[in-house]
């Protein structure tokens, strides 16, 4: 259905008429100038990503559902990475006459899946109009008790370095997107190119038999099997509020903590300047997947590097005082991979070699000149 | 300076260097992953706009400082709809190449001294690429205590309806703006046709003459002396914080309220429709200034549909119980331009004859067919 009929506010009422609130700290939602909160005992945290067509994301392989889940759980992933609860979440959206009313339902049926999942409230947003491509901000609120809250400014001197879950597989996933789209559109350019000779030779029957290839290539599908774990993290990638809960439960409290959404070698670096403190980690701790390795290994790629650069792994990275080891040492799914070093002795890999390399924040810059070339650098 | 060489985050530390905390409930601004604040006594009000250029906004007249002092204004506005004081601005970008280093400066110069003014706190945001145009997304954060806010569903039968200042002169600075610019496009056309012709024929001293004509454009000032008040409400409007402390010193609390960015008709709608009421309002009673009848007529344009329709006036539409009218009656820059009657009298407008006519909320849709094409319809 077509929006321009519908109307900002009937789109807004149909978009968020099925919202039941689930916090008490959500007390008036959508349709007043403001949403309203209540956070009498507690610090609100807030935090915002835009994320633009064509940079961070590529609706060729991301379809709208997938798009507002993974908006909305790198939002979530903020909050979590400050050791709070997220609680709310107002959503923005401008987009151009490309898009009905049904893509914004499954953008935001993506949207609530993720809220769902962690139990937040969409409270409100803005939605318009764009002259070309759709654009996405989300704003997430949450809460967390003053001592509970985790800055990236705490780590100390042989504190020990952990990560949540493994790394680079969403980078990887990226790479498998990005092929499978050239190789896409190599075909049907190769397509389009013989048809048109075939229309200059007036040969008819091939015309027809290319006609029909090329309107087949509309069912092209990719086979992905046995990489369905990268397209997962790429495309729905999963906030770490699991291991919020569990630090908890075993009575960790962090030092410092971040998300990992540029890459470890980036976040590491802001860790350690704001910390005032230098870091070694090792390459052969270094959680990643079997998926990714091979995969990196098909591309010809050095797997390390993807894993300390390529970013979007939304996984969690912490440092502990060096007295919780055998806390973390039983905890699932975390890995500790070095330690807090002075800050003169700057931020060192150790490869498994045991060669010593510094470490370069080379993460992901939106704003470098390339970026909306490859999406990456 | 390129934005590319100095990158996002080196960017962001340039543009926030001089930021200093002015709110004791700002706890953490830019700099980890979400801003951390501090609201143990009262409501916390969240409020996000997005604004796309060629939709909402049109470089070629206005430049980055008024931008970002119309986005942070229409932010705070609100929060002073609640009844509430704004407290953070949470400000995600996302430019194309065309921008610079001094874009952002002059931007986040704009945002800083809309913000001075209320005393609110830029405390975070994101800075990004877009692939074609500018895009900017804020959040303003504000309190209130729990019985001081102010929804739009509280108006009740018999409350007189008022609005603060006048109505529908930044939309008529809107139609200044667009018509020089579409002058200036004009006579930049007719030279290049000349000019073409010209050097068709090899006159080359009517060449030399008409390409002076064409360097000159770029100096094009048109003359709006006389009409400043219409482009200052149009490129730079102010939030009515001054109006929401003058009612709290007057004793008065309005029953609903909301700010007028939709036009006067529209927003009348949304509070009757959320106070399950109607509303009788007088065309005699509504606030125009002097310069926007002129220039209406100018345009030969019916100003009291310009007054309704308009939007973008940022004033605040609030009701009142009746016996409050002496109050309101002493308040400068405050008038009563009607009242509140049961649901099924419905929305109407009184016209200096004593004619009736039913209200319509013809206010500005964003997401309608033509709006990319006029701006407003």
């Amino acid at each position: 259905m077509d929006i321009a009929k519908l109307g900002e506010f009937r789109l807004i009422r149909e978009l968020t008429k099925d919202i039941k609130i689930k916090n008490s700290s959500t007390l008036c939602g959508v349709g007043d100038d403001c949403a309203v909160m209540h956070y009498p005992d507690s610090e609100v945290l807030v935090t915002s990503d835009m994320l633009m067509e064509g940079v961070h994301f590529d609706l060729t392989y991301t379809d709208m559902e997938h798009l507002g889940y993974k908006a909305a759980m790198v939002n979530l992933s903020d909050v979590f990475a400050m050791n709070g609860t997220p609680r709310q979440l107002i959503v923005s959206v401008a987009m151009d006459k490309r898009f009905e009313v049904e893509d914004m339902q499954s953008l935001y049926h993506g949207l609530s899946m993720a809220c769902d999942k962690w139990g937040v409230d969409i409270a409100g947003g803005d939605t318009t109009t764009s002259r070309t491509g759709l654009a996405l901000s989300i704003t997430c609120i949450g809460e967390a008790a003053r001592g509970d809250i985790v800055y990236r400014n705490g780590a100390n001197e042989t504190d020990l370095i952990c990560v949540s879950g493994d790394l680079g597989a969403a980078y990887m996933g990226l790479q498998l997107l990005e092929r499978e789209k050239s190789v896409y559109y190599g075909q049907v350019e190769e397509l389009e190119r013989k048809l048109k000779e075939a229309r200059a030779q007036g040969d008819q029957a091939r015309v027809r038999q290319l006609s029909h290839e090329l309107n087949g290539m509309s069912d092209f599908r990719p086979d992905f099997s046995g990489r369905e774990y990268l397209l997962q993290r790429q495309l729905q990638p999963e906030a770490r509020g699991d291991i919020i809960a569990r630090l908890r439960e075993a009575g960790i409290r962090p030092t410092a903590m971040m998300d990992i959404s540029d890459g470890l070698s980036s976040e590491l670096h802001h860790i350690c300047q704001q910390s005032h403190c230098g870091c070694r980690i090792y390459e052969k701790n270094l959680p990643i997947d079997y998926q990714t390795a091979v995969t990196a290994e098909e591309f010809n790629m050095n797997v390390t590097t993807c894993a300390l650069n390529g970013g979007e792994d939304y996984e969690l990275l912490f440092t502990v005082p060096i007295g919780d080891h055998e806390k973390v040492e039983a905890l699932d799914d975390v890995r500790q991979i070095g330690y807090i070093t002075r800050e003169e002795l700057g931020c060192m890999l150790i490869a498994r070699d045991g060669g010593e390399f510094e470490l370069r924040a080379q993460g992901w810059n939106p704003l470098a000149e390339e970026s909306s070339a490859d999406g990456k650098q």
